[in-house]
């Protein structure tokens, strides 16, 4: 298919779009820089000049012809987010506050999820430095293979890592203080009386798995509680995969009296497992969600902040975008502890 | 800003990429094809192979020129997505799905939320199609300015409604069955002894809400139950817009003994206004949500199948950008009534 020149003026056929945004403006009736601002959603204009614009747009069959506007002027204004999944809570607000910061800079965000999938990553990226974003948001998939994102930000796209770091490339990143915040969380239980405390989290190779995990660990020492391997378990979270290894720890000798998850899929897989036990172990759970304070007992979480996450990332991405060629900058957001009722319950009489 | 022909070879300065697929494929020892595949992210090239054309890239700082690209092909293989907003979870569920059929087509999807502002829809939808995505799939805002949709479509963008239909526009929709679905939610109540049934929706000027209040309406007719608007309030939900009005409510002489709830929003609402009281009026909420069923008692809901309707209206995009132009289709996918207990609670006596 051959497509003509943008200068080139001439009539439309259906779905075959020639009219330049000149033959738009002559049949209007209006200036050139009155279709540009229709065209472009600016919304300065009269009801009447953008009635006769659309109007023209219509008879001619004229489509702006993006892909040379952005041969001349070199930038699309957009930015891309890879995030794992837009169905998790937590990555939804963290999307939504990245794209109310670029529409306020008038920057279109485009936004995908990886699920988890480490070829779906790359090649997410990947289509969206071919479409020439101006940056990007990322949250690595736990995978060695960043290669591609190095070469991508070699060739000039700024990338900021968000939730996650990508391992072996110094970039970017704001992060979670997930091992402080998980040790928080734990401590509250040994506050409450809980020795024996289990530790169910996402797959161990995620890095906010495991460094979830040292925060328990961690709290564990400072309270001089022997770590206990029986008493951690690590999976996809879903009801099938824990309901087995969490009655396997409750049937021991000597089973826990609290459980500490490490991400809200987690919590809530685990609140499924324990629906309608008559008595319940205490419950701390990183990450907050939706209803958390409405169930009986509210559930006490170490609070991340997916929206405040995602604001300091796409700041961090504009300012790479407008030249800063500082080193590179991790922020490290803080947690909050919210005592709702689950977090304490004393350890039961056995 | 002046660009070189994407054919034109030349050695890459920071920032400033000139390098070619040819540049790389010969820094990198291996043919053309091999190239474009890795930059395009097919993984049928061996491990050394892609580690080899990663490496000359870095070197010559390359970019894929999809500008360039687009031009000659004619067409981006992209859709877009235009929402409402992905925190609430209907979206972010049908955007999932949607995002998932369009990959397997090897589309890339572009999704972005209007936050129910009519001006930021316009500027969203515009945005697309001046990137020339292939369709677009849009939840329209509650307006009537809705010329600017049927210009695009004209233009030669097929488009798909998702959960309302636009206003004035003869269009593809799937809709979700929104009177039938409430009808059915608020007969459920009758039949558990209630006849003061408050209904609390979203915006009136909202299609589903407007819908959704047509169906409680019909179900109090069926069952000759005088139409009370003292027991109706619409507005966009919050704790804060639904407490005095459910309050008062609920102080009437003749208060309602159960709530019928025109989306997850509301019923969430409704749900934290509620949290602590000792008797509770029994509860319908349209729309399911994650924890419906952990609650005490469980929500009782008339779920929507928000994947589903993602899926249908992707499939039918996808239908018109392969050429279909039958006349508009319009699906309408059904509801399905989940009883959990909030919605089988008998009137409490007075």
């Amino acid at each position: 298919m051959t497509r003509t020149s943008p200068h080139t003026a001439g009539s439309a056929s259906r779905g075959q779009p020639r009219a330049t945004m000149k033959d738009v403006a002559a049949l209007a009736k209006v200036g050139l820089s009155t279709v540009s601002r229709v065209v472009n959603g600016d919304n300065r204009v009269s009801d009447a000049k953008t009635a006769a614009v659309l109007q023209a747009i219509r008879e001619l069959g004229f489509r702006r012809n993006d892909s040379a506007r952005q041969l001349r002027v070199g930038a699309t204004q957009s930015i891309g987010l890879v995030i794992e999944n837009v169905i998790d809570p937590f990555f939804s607000h963290l999307t939504h506050a990245v794209e109310n910061y670029s529409l306020e800079r008038n920057t279109l965000l485009l936004s995908a999820s990886s699920t988890r999938d480490p070829e779906r990553t790359r090649r997410l990226v990947l289509e969206f430095c071919a479409r020439r974003v101006d940056g990007l948001i990322v949250t690595p998939a736990d995978t060695e293979e960043t290669g591609y994102l190095q070469a991508e930000m070699d060739a000039g796209t700024p990338m900021v890592f968000v939730d996650r770091p990508p391992r072996g490339i110094e970039a970017d990143t704001v992060l979670t203080g997930d091992r402080s915040g998980a040790a928080r969380g734990v401590a509250h239980l040994i506050r409450h009386g809980h020795r024996r405390i289990a530790c169910v989290t996402d797959r161990g190779q995620l890095h906010t798995a495991a460094q979830r995990l040292a925060g328990y660990r961690d709290a564990l020492d400072a309270a001089a509680i022997r770590y206990d391997p029986e008493l951690v378990y690590s999976a996809t979270p879903s009801v099938e995969n824990f309901r087995t290894p969490v009655a396997r720890m409750l049937a021991l000798d000597n089973p826990p009296t609290a459980v500490f998850t490490g991400n809200n899929r987690s919590t809530v897989a685990i609140l499924r497992v324990m629906a309608g036990w008559d008595t319940r172990p205490a419950l701390v759970g990183f990450d907050d969600f939706e209803l958390a304070d409405a169930l009986h007992p509210g559930v006490t979480v170490v609070a991340q902040h997916p929206a405040e996450m995602g604001r300091a990332a796409a700041e961090q991405l504009f300012r790479r975008i407008g030249g800063d060629t500082g080193p590179p900058r991790h922020t490290i957001l803080g947690t909050t502890l919210i005592p709702r009722g689950s977090g304490e319950i004393p350890p039961s009489r056995k």
